[in-house]
């Protein structure tokens, strides 16, 4: 008898432990400080004036709307660098392609949607990002939303932090992209 | 010779679980009528009409196209309150910030991309949501394709319904939130 | 003695796979090669001229910026015919509806954000997709982020081709749909 005993305890418990992972399949847990793979990228944006055209790597598409008086409305697309460093003159690791808008008629507030483009020996592939950009906190947390290439099918979160403000036609946005789905 | 028999059918079906749990993390059912966690909220676009900033909270960015007759290419930037009830003043529980296009010519029909904002004592983050609005449909599907902070990671879909229209200048949408995906 | 080592064996062997399952759960591996469904569909770009709005079935909503000569920052929005094969004419299987926009300085190159209508008797439901055109490659991928309907919850990659260019006001594309998840 006493085999059996076991042989059942065995399938018993095997059953449990299937059980509970088809649990684990739904209600996938992530660990927001553990992503799988993240790395720290800066944005630059070097809006157009009208006459910067050899710098300038990105340009107001619409007019502000009247409503308030903080650029409601003004939709700039943009081909910017991204860099490992602080630095504007850096290599570029990536460019940023998209654009973003301002969306508030009390405060400057924006709203992003962009592809990282990754084409060097070190990365080939795109990762796709949007949400909004809510510029009077620290810190703001961006979806990632897909990926391609060696980025293939990754999710996760891109936190932006203000680096530096210069004026009306520069702008650094500090990116910790962090993935939590990785393959 | 009997115990091992009983330990290697045990190994052999632990081996059988392994391959079915690899099965299962790649086809995850989901019940559509059984989302992980779903919200009902309606949504109030106040579109600017030349005098009333005050009230207004969208406002249109470009001109219609010459493309038909249905404001084709008439593209609205909006940071919307969020309520729990019918009404434009209850206290808004979140903004939606992003933006809204019309892109038929033969008939009213658009496209949207945006943010849920909250920022309350009851929720903190983001949902991400894009996707075509059907408007002649009762009801159209968008896409929860992201989502931060207490949304960490979330996926599902965004039901939304045409509640009320006002003339040119002010519509509501329920827009029932159901995540399949939650952390 | 020698049954109760089988028995802890086994339940040591069963935590094993348990560490090993939820292992899986945060690294699901995807075959790229593999994906739950596949169809590849061509999207016809009929550009409003000015005078043909009977065939057009998009047009641009900005006028380009003054940054460069590669039409940067015009933004067109589309509800264009999706269909089987090469052909035009041939029936629509389904609508995208959404927009690209031009954002180089130095070279042709978009950014693409739409979504895929489907509403036949074969298939009812939307797919979301978004991503840099980078069109001096000969294949470009896309981000599948979400879907609804006959496409819930799915996720994958848009390979773009271009198929043809005629003039300044059609375009043609072959579209590679591939889902790696799929419900």
């Amino acid at each position: 008898m006493a085999p059996i005993v076991y042989k059942y305890s065995c399938i018993l418990f095997s059953l449990v432990i299937l059980h509970s992972l088809s649990q684990f399949a739904h209600s996938r847990t992530y660990n927001e400080k553990k992503p799988c793979k993240r790395f720290v990228l800066y944005y630059h944006d070097i809006l157009y004036n009208g006459t910067d055209a050899a710098n300038a790597t990105s340009a107001a598409t619409t007019k502000p709307t009247k409503l308030g008086n903080f650029t409601h409305g003004m939709l700039v697309v943009f081909d910017d660098p991204m860099t490992k460093d602080h630095h504007l003159l850096s290599p570029p690791v990536a460019r940023a392609q998209g654009f973003y808008f301002y969306d508030m008629k009390t405060q400057y507030n924006a709203w992003f949607s962009f592809t990282l483009v990754f084409n060097s020996t070190e990365h080939k592939g795109t990762i796709n990002i949007m949400g909004a950009d809510m510029m009077r906190e620290e810190t703001r947390d961006l979806s990632v939303v897909g990926g391609t290439g060696d980025f293939f099918m990754a999710r996760g979160i891109c936190t932006i932090r203000t680096d530096t403000l210069q004026g009306d036609f520069y702008f650094r946005l500090q990116m910790d992209i962090k993935f939590y789905e990785c393959y």
